[in-house]
């Protein structure tokens, strides 16, 4: 991490394949795995048969700088974190992803090698979850990396859970635990301003593993929604903490024309973040509300449900849904009540320079 | 053209709004028309169904000053043109577009205003081609404008028409002419440079408005299409003409493992494209295989079917396929053989200084 991997590997210019070159390059040893797709890559389009289910569609834009940072974000992780983060919005549809198309805008900084390191982690999160990488486009760009991954997948309309079906007393659920993700970015943004100050510095990072692993390495508990559809209980409302708890669950009370309570008592937190927060003087409730990336779902359940589900491990329930109107509320350990608010990336678009301030 | 809008219009800045207020403001008036269509924007991703049908998805990504100048392109145009190039991969396929979902990276030199522009083109081409915006994302951008464009269509498993349908002695055809939107973008061009060495100085277009359209806003003749379906032909291999005639037919062949012989007398090409050519000392016909942005369509047809279609107005026979391993080759006027090259992107790529060589 943090080094200058240029010297110790081959560089072959792109521009020494060209496009078509490339392109056969990288899609050489794909073939087919999932078996609603007909026809992946090397055509105008790709071919994908649902025969009596909904096709489930999502797109999301990915910009260096913004969204990566190379001099820290291996780009085999970059690779699988995009898939990750095109699937996520299916399965929160709960739905079955099959197909991911990447678009991708490079800079002549990249070499073949790293657009094959890139391939392999897309290649490889491809496998985990069992669908196709179908095609996709590859074009220059005047400055960095530009990523747009589109996923697809299908479901029975009867199974589909959308975030506007949330109703009042509802419960709420999360999977896994918040604010993770985001922690791991802070401390690979510490250690990489004492490496830039100090090159002879080793990065502390090994006492954060997990938090590593859930910013550069996320994955997806989708296997809790097929527990769910074992014991019978489909979601009244689902969404992915991408944006954050805070965001998403006003994401589900907005659409639903609801309210919520969540309890900061209940809000899953790892030790590791608790810790991690500690040291940059943080408060861990605040991180898991508003941090992001963490690719959890958060859904709702109808109360009487909560028997069935009780004995899966994995979920928690956070909070309940509330009247339209009574607005969206963390309550706090000593009973006092904070409205949510829901930044977006607005926050990040702002401190953003971009090119008039250069 | 060239001036500068920001002068006359109001400017909303998006950090006043929000992420998920500029969402809400672009998407408010957004409903369903296309029947294939269940949910649009607001949820975690869009739902369709195809019932009997086979799904079709295709995604690209335009980059600001490899792909479009904003100082001549206006961004209603350049709304329109995207969910062209989206549109046209389906329609290659001989599918029926559905649907198009847009990925947007912005830097804050743009406005509410301006994205409302660019938006108003795209659904300006929605309504034209009776598809739905579905959905996307918006995210910043560290440097100018970046947006992908995912196209989803449809159709019957037995009308699919893929890239390596084509045989020995079929027709190779294109709708309308050749080279018209390279010599567009090149006038735009000349007239830039013209404007930025004297401001006072008029440009010099309206001489060639039919080119400028090509540009700008072009259109796909998939009226065609309709047709050959009621002449009972379907084509063997078919393409749509992006990167240029020479590199896309050298698709079909070698997805066909065929070669082909095009003839220089029957590329189509019109009469402004001949005259501009001249302005600028180039063969037309060079420009034409190799200009690209056409969106034409470019397909084979059996021989014996050219009977059935030879009375359908804006196709043309240019040339025939050939047995494997003969090669791709252009026939002169003067009966000369000359091999056809497919250059791709990779000349821009080239030309693409990147933010290594500031």
């Amino acid at each position: 991490m943090f080094e200058d991997r240029s010297q110790k590997k081959q560089r072959t210019e792109i521009s020494s394949l060209g496009e078509f070159g490339l392109i056969r390059e990288l899609t050489k040893n794909l073939s087919i795995k999932n078996n609603k797709n007909i026809l992946g890559s090397g055509d105008d389009a790709a071919i994908a048969n649902y025969s009596d289910e909904q096709t489930l569609v999502s797109t999301e834009i990915f910009t260096e700088k913004v969204h990566f940072d190379l001099s820290y974000t291996p780009l085999k992780h970059l690779g699988y974190k995009l898939v990750v983060a095109g699937v996520s919005d299916i399965y929160a549809m709960n739905g079955t992803p099959s197909q991911v198309l990447i678009g991708l805008g490079l800079s002549n900084r990249f070499s073949l090698e790293a657009v094959q390191e890139l391939y392999e982690g897309i290649e490889a999160a491809c496998t985990h979850y069992q669908i196709d990488l179908t095609g996709g486009d590859i074009t220059s760009s005047a400055v960095g990396l530009v990523i747009s991954i589109t996923a697809l997948g299908h479901a029975k309309e009867e199974d589909i859970v959308r975030r506007n079906g949330a109703q009042e007393n509802d419960l709420i659920l999360t999977t896994g635990d918040l604010g993770a993700a985001y922690l791991g970015l802070l401390l690979l943004e510490r250690e990489k301003k004492v490496f830039e100050a100090n090159p002879e510095m080793q990065p502390e990072l090994n006492k954060f593993d997990y938090l590593l692993k859930r910013q550069l390495k996320p994955d997806i508990h989708f296997v809790l929604l097929n527990e769910l559809r074992e014991k019978g209980v489909k979601p009244t409302s689902m969404i992915d903490i991408s944006d954050g708890l805070a965001s998403d669950i006003m994401h589900i009370t907005h659409a639903s024309k609801k309210g919520c309570r969540i309890y900061e008592e209940k809000i899953p937190i790892d030790a590791e973040s608790i810790q991690l927060s500690e040291e940059f003087n943080l408060n861990p409730v605040t991180v898991a509300l508003n941090g992001g990336e963490d690719y959890e779902l958060l859904f709702t359940v109808k109360a009487i449900d909560y028997e069935k589900i009780k004995t899966i491990t994995g979920i928690q329930v956070i909070g309940h849904i509330t009247s339209e109107g009574s607005g969206d509320h963390l309550v706090t350990t000593d009973e006092r009540l904070i409205e949510l608010s829901a930044p977006g990336w607005i926050k990040a678009y702002e401190n953003n320079n971009g090119e008039e301030h250069k």
